[in-house]
């Protein structure tokens, strides 16, 4: 199977980072990988929660959540059924954690940043498209508190480390990098692979539910996935100048 | 209180309806009225729920919501609490009988069709914008029946009527129309109106919270919504040639 | 279709209004509007919800329910289901508006009262009935509250406005007034008025769900409102001497 | 302590129970114990739920729940708050429990009925008058499936024995009979009894939270319980007539 | 039918009480009767719940709950349905009440123990072996206390009474102590008999849902129902040397 | 720091898998890695989930729990909170896909099998731990299938691999196999490695939360958890003859 769209398989899809794209939120930013589009905003408030409070410790988290016809079929509302699902609870948390690797908490001081990441158009790799965009949307919030004179520290020690993501995966044996929903589906092995700016690792979650991976495999979608890291920081780079 | 955006009284903020701003849904429209942004998607399924089985009629129904940081402060998210609030309810049952009314559902056959209001940015009138970007939205998903020869009618037919729908209110003893979100907070008296194309009323809804209104005040805030659906019944026109 | 209980169509059902129904809450009324028996009871506490606190001003709110059997046939609870259908969410909101409305918060200081009107039984007008009727138990609870020294102005300063509500609708044609169920459902305009004792507008809410409405149905129905707001007002006059 | 209104120890609050109080139900009481007042209406639907279907045997259920404010201070709605209290559990299975143990569900046949017990108000007691006008409400239902000729058996087939219930307990060491809210509170020992019309045991529940209790004090509480469950039969067979 | 496993009626299973089965609480016993194993943990915590601050009294609640394979078929979760049933609400309850009976709250001071009952294996009196097991658990929580110099009172004035609970029932005409669940599901009358050290009744709920019974066979039941607690506290007090 | 227990860096904790350690469940485990103590039990129902009926494929799914004292501090139960949290969602997840990874489910037949993994006691690697007793307590389940004439294929070829998972994680700049509870709290790196019986990888998942890691590191940590794994596959292996 080549791919849908013609790539190389260690290209990315078109990558652009749109930032300021709503007016309320301290930061936002709406990220797109090819046809996957996500709104990445950051929201600041003043405070920790309660069992923070006096730590001297800020607070980022991440909500991810998809519009009920971002994908091919409706899915019904989570707010209508009730509850959260558990992808979603997944996803929430490796974003949380993902951003929270970035952030010095003790620079930000006592303040609490919400990334809310609506996935608006899914196409694969919303995930890691959201990871890639909060992480702008995330720094222009901390520059807002700068400009307010509200950080412990300063713009660079607080976002003291970038980090962005990608998904890689092995389709009829090749592996490739950045899938898009059809290749995601046919994906022998599939891996989110999180990373900073100077190519360290800050997640790696790899996935052969169809099957198994060899160590060969294993460390092929590694290299991809941090080629495909390094890229995105540079687009990242570029966004926030 | 002058017009925050110097507009004249009875004037609508510029208003813009993007048909197939997303790609999977078999309609979709983002509207705008300013700086108020709503995502209306329609979601086509063969069949109607199951209590209305074998009665040739179709179905249409609407759920309206929220982005967390659509407005100016962050909002939870209603999946997170684990329920709809009143509002949301509200809405989205007003957006669903607007259309209703709009819609031959006998000509519609047996089909369903789910309308998908999602602000992504708040700025006053969200409601009524949902309703008039879910009436092009609808009728790019009944065009997408009647290609696939999935009507049981024309689609002049199903839909009979266009439907649009504006925000009036009076600030200041001015009545005003198409409200943004600061002139919203400061109205004496608040009023959605919905009509056809042709300037009936399909559903009025006026509230005086802070305060009660005369017959005489009402008159106006009629005429001036009547006024305002009008042009908008316009503009859906010229988007949907 | 002629009225099925013989009435003008210009003409209430036997209201009755009484006062104590039961022994607990500061106020309670049992309200029928012919065969619609509601419930409502008044429910103080000293203060008021914490993002109040310290305004100096009170807070009025309403909750609506249906016993199961109200209605022809059962409905399950929504304690069951485990949530609040958006019927109840959009009547209860619009008694609480339709309440605040008559009351000065101000005057009634840091006191809050909760209505709570619960359908005994259902022929159409519920939520018409349970305003009316809940005015009568406010009005009980303010004077209460004034026996114990804990208003902050009088209970004609608080109660500076009644309010009573009623249905209107048109069937065949004809605009009539306080819809029993059977109407209801026939109806092809319906709406609900909810006037103070002058016969000023607090909320007017007009569906045509079957159909749409000319401005011409409008006005008749506001007429028609207005006037069985007023023969009401007066009901309520006389229950609270 | 002396008895708050008087009472002989073995003496019953006066008993009430007003068939057809409501109109739609295919069986509706008010039966009132003094001041508690509980509206039971019987449900009647044909068929029975679907791990039943095909048994030949009917299916008979209660639910239990109180009015906001039956009690002197207002309680939350276990709607709003999104879920069944244990309290609420625990007592509409005693009802259904006690109800089934006077029915011959073969004789019901493939039919179902919902008992709903409302406490409109509510003074102690409130379990036991609603297991007592249940059975007539029930008894009502029964008959009016029979006069539909949907019943498998007769009548006083299906209703083989009547069931009535009553709570006793003992204050300052005094066994004492149909307590009002007062005396429950103020109880060493508080014991339900549920009985047959001849005066056998349905169910048996008694409890020393605030402390112990040895079997003659159990035995001087059965002995009141069987008393009234006695005399409440009575009252229930004059309703009947 | 004969007892499956060859027991006397007034037979009770093999007890087993292990303490210390889980290291991480401050009391925890695995409890067996039978193949009824339920592992009943006593969780302290310092302070009590908000309305209970300043009263010098403790607190002591409890929780039950089944494993979803504890049983012969498998139950759906109840953390997966989103809520608790009435079954596990009602028998809660039973273990909380029974185990504060025991309890001087004033000599444990403002300490809260929680008692998680939770069925590894069920085989019939799963909720009189909580009872029996809760109550060694509490004993070593509150040892735990006092050697932390925590506790208002000393150990046995805080534990004033031993309190064991079992079940009785009614089979073929045969009154039987402590059914399995192979004669509970054929038992014609079960009750469950909680009772002090000393043969002082705590709780007694006897049940007829299947028939009825006579005063004859509840004094039977509560006969047998004291010698099987007393066996009980028997074990609890060998257990604690 | 040392490892706690005084173990090498590579050295596993004494794992232990008692089989049919309840006696209900078609396939239960007891599994131990030191003071983690895991109940796994299988249930087998015959049938497939409505949205896989007549695929010819059967269906594995698993569900994680922690009872509330499991852990040093309790914690509320997801029942009573009436939701799942984000970690529980997520490893019941991670269990369903690594079992499903080493089952055909071709040769499984449409049958269901449910794992079920409650954790009685953690001190670490709880869901690893889970993985591991899961496969065997599956491997009985589809024994006991099999000899029910109820399998599609033989059991062998249901179980075409084994499956287990341990945790590895890099303190003080140590890699070390197997973390307690003590360790994985002080872990600057912490992933989970689930293979199969032949050294495959199925799942791989490496979080840096409170810092990054290199591919340097990451090769380390994958070798260790290859090594792991082989063993446990020796342990499971040796169970099941």
């Amino acid at each position: 199977m080549a791919r849908p769209d013609g790539r190389r398989p260690d290209q990315l899809r078109p990558v652009t980072l749109t930032r300021g794209w709503s007016s309320h939120p301290e930061g936002s930013v709406l990220v797109e990988f090819g046809a996957t589009r996500v709104l990445c905003t950051a929201s600041v408030t003043e405070g920790v929660p309660r069992w923070r409070k006096g730590s001297g410790l800020g607070w980022v988290t991440a909500e991810y959540a998809m519009l009920p016809r971002a994908t091919n079929t409706r899915s019904d509302r989570e707010s209508v059924r009730g509850k959260i699902g558990g992808r979603t609870h997944e996803i929430s948390r490796l974003i949380g954690r993902s951003l929270r690797a970035c952030v010095d908490l003790k620079a930000l001081g006592e303040n609490s940043v919400v990334l809310d990441c609506d996935v608006l158009q899914a196409d694969g790799g919303t995930r890691t498209a959201a990871i890639t965009g909060a992480y702008v949307a995330l720094h222009d919030a901390v520059t807002w508190l700068a400009e307010r004179k509200s950080l412990a520290g300063k713009v660079d020690k607080v976002m003291h480390r970038s980090v962005a993501a990608v998904s890689v995966g092995i389709i009829d044996g090749e592996p490739r990098l950045d899938l898009c929903y059809e290749e995601d589906v046919a994906a022998e092995v599939d891996m989110n692979v999180v990373c900073t700016g100077t190519g360290d690792f800050v997640e790696v979650q790899g996935t052969g539910e169809a099957g198994i991976f060899s160590r060969a495999q294993l460390d092929a979608l590694l290299d991809l996935g941090v080629l495909g890291c390094l890229e995105l920081a540079d687009a990242q780079r570029k966004a926030l100048q």
